[in-house]
């Protein structure tokens, strides 16, 4: 048998291929149908927000963010530079300027307190993403937005069913905080179906003009409710609901959701638990999670002390074929961007770019697999001292 | 046995299921996997085209064309206004301004001889669309797109398998010949996925940019293909790319693409076999194809002599349950547009938008569904008398 372990496998719940075969039976399955319906309900549900749109990706879902907070040629736009590039590229596609901030000391998500320092009369909206599916510290960031009169967006594409915690107590799921949120359906996501999103309105004035955005900019979806006699051209949109083809598949995913999640929980507890040793004579550092944010299982990750060692390491893994991965390049030093960004050094986004590993986190990992990650990095470990 | 004829049955081949079965057990099914592989290397054989890339729809496809093209803020994009709205705002999401032009008198497809009086010094590209998949005329158009040194780009949305004669016999596939063209798989299309569409490059200076903007604006593809060693942010882009789930749909259909054209055309000649009496007496107006376009019978529809009759004859058949729609409204005449238009009437266009029906043609349909269709319209004709 094969005793590979693989950074992911995407994660089967067994009624997909029923679902996909009720999609076909309907006779309908483009956007908008009765799989996208039950998935918008259930998403409204776990994320307690009023409204959700499925869309073809979080990278679209970001997109019709950009457009409903009408993003115009020069408007600033607040985000962590150790980030996947969509979180940049959605807005820069309506003209934004982009303002990377550097990550926490202490975890990868963007540093809330130097927010404030780069907010000037051009920005128009602070983007949280929820680096890990942990949460970022939105009572200081929900506090900068609304003194600022700004947006503040949350990239959620990680953090489904994770939460934050108020100082008062109460708890907001991630994703319903913001104006607006975004979710990932994505192969490597907790939940998923290949390529997917959702768009959270949180803000109801956006609800109409969000449906028409969603549907190519018509007004397809009030003329099906009865409320148009005909459906017309009415303003800028996409194509950006998904096939009812992707939105079967998911809604068998979505169903699951409890069960899945406990499962992930389990595989990184037995990780964090493993790796103790290595934790308290500071070989690596642990992922951390702040007293405010919930853990939603969706990565592990370790920080190594340097981009040598964990070039090392992730070789050491692949020699025992386990599969483990780095991410993200810093956005503000790529290739892309290095010339547009201000000078401002964002050291330690710079330094999970070259230090943190990922390690394999999905469903067809048994406790055995992950007891072999666990007893080959800390053979790595040990042969090193 | 219900007896109704619905307006449109997206048709499974059989190997659908299966196909999904596969793609997820291949333990990948974001996008670019086996499958995209497999409908792109098909789909560049069913065209001719040197490279195409799966999108999630047209609409992306065409957005792709936007980014190619480097659409500016003001630059000119002239296209029929008889069109889907997608279109448009592919070409006004990256700033330009649309000049639209009337249908033919004979065809709803867009005026070739109207096309050049439009073409200012701002004119960056002409977007032939091929309605009902009956080509423009391409030499039209490829003439004047090159004597002025502008793009054309082909909206063959409709037009899978549907070729161009040129006057020296030479025959091309229709989306192989502007420097960029587009398909679509939504589920009311020949070939489908539900949602889902293509990227026809013919241009090869577009090929390495194309799958940059498709991957985000990353360079990943390069990277797989082991090109560079890392791969970062490059460029703007989106996530153009389908999921695995729509790719295993759609080359289930692809590989039927033979059998399914057939049948279509099947019915298309019954219709037009069936409507003789009424196309003689001109009761109602027939498709027409000219001659340097091929059939790939797409769409059946008729024109009525009026916006009345059209309303009284889709209400005639659905009174014996039969679904039969309009579509188009003009653009110029839309909310979104009618005061950004330049004043030009466009009559062709209205005339269109207020006359034309659309049958139903589908792979569900049997000869005696057809026979029926025929009979109701027939009769409805023989009352009017």
């Amino acid at each position: 048998m094969d005793n590979g372990v693989r950074f992911n496998i995407p994660h089967c719940t067994g009624k997909e291929t029923d679902y996909l075969q009720e999609a076909v039976a309907t006779g309908k399955i483009s956007g908008n149908g009765m799989f996208t319906k039950k998935c918008q309900a259930i998403l409204e549900k776990i994320t307690k927000t009023p409204k959700v749109l499925l869309t073809t990706s979080c990278t679209d879902a970001l997109e019709m963010c950009a457009i409903l907070m009408e993003i115009q040629e020069g408007d600033e736009v607040i985000m962590p530079s150790f980030t996947f590039v969509s979180t940049a590229n959605a807005f820069i596609l309506r003209g934004a300027n982009i303002v990377f901030v550097d990550s926490r000391a202490d975890h990868p998500g963007m540093d809330e307190d130097k927010v404030e320092d780069v907010i000037t009369e051009k920005t128009k909206a602070i983007v949280a993403v929820h680096y890990a599916g942990v949460a970022c510290n939105m009572e200081k960031l929900r506090s900068i937005a609304d003194r600022h009169s700004i947006f503040l967006v949350e990239d959620a594409a990680q953090a489904i069913e994770s939460e934050f915690k108020w100082s008062d107590g109460r708890e907001s799921v991630l994703g319903s905080i913001g104006e607006l949120g975004t979710l990932s359906f994505h192969e490597t996501k907790n939940i998923q179906c290949g390529e997917g999103g959702a768009l959270l309105i949180n803000k109801p004035e956006f609800e109409k003009r969000a449906e028409i955005i969603w549907e190519k900019g018509t007004n397809r979806t009030a003329f099906w409710r009865g409320e148009v006699d005909k459906y017309g051209w009415v303003d800028i949109g996409s194509s950006f609901l998904p096939s009812e083809l992707n939105a079967a598949f998911l809604y068998a995913q979505l169903e699951n959701v409890v069960a899945i999640q406990k499962r992930r929980l389990e595989i990184w507890e037995q990780y964090y638990t493993g790796f103790q040793p290595l934790f308290e004579t500071k070989k690596v550092r642990a992922p951390f999670i702040p007293n405010y944010a919930a853990n939603n299982a969706h990565m592990f990750y370790l920080v190594c002390v340097s981009e040598e060692e964990r070039t090392n390491l992730i070789a050491h893994l692949k020699s025992v074929d386990i599969h483990a991965v780095f991410h993200y390049q810093s956005l503000h030093a790529s290739p892309y961007f290095k010339n547009k960004h201000d000078g401002r050094p964002l050291p330690w986004s710079d330094t999970y770019s070259k230090c943190l590993v990922r390690l394999p986190l999905h469903l067809h990992l048994g406790t055995e697999d992950v007891a072999r990650v666990i007893t080959s990095i800390r053979a790595f470990y040990s042969k090193k001292r």
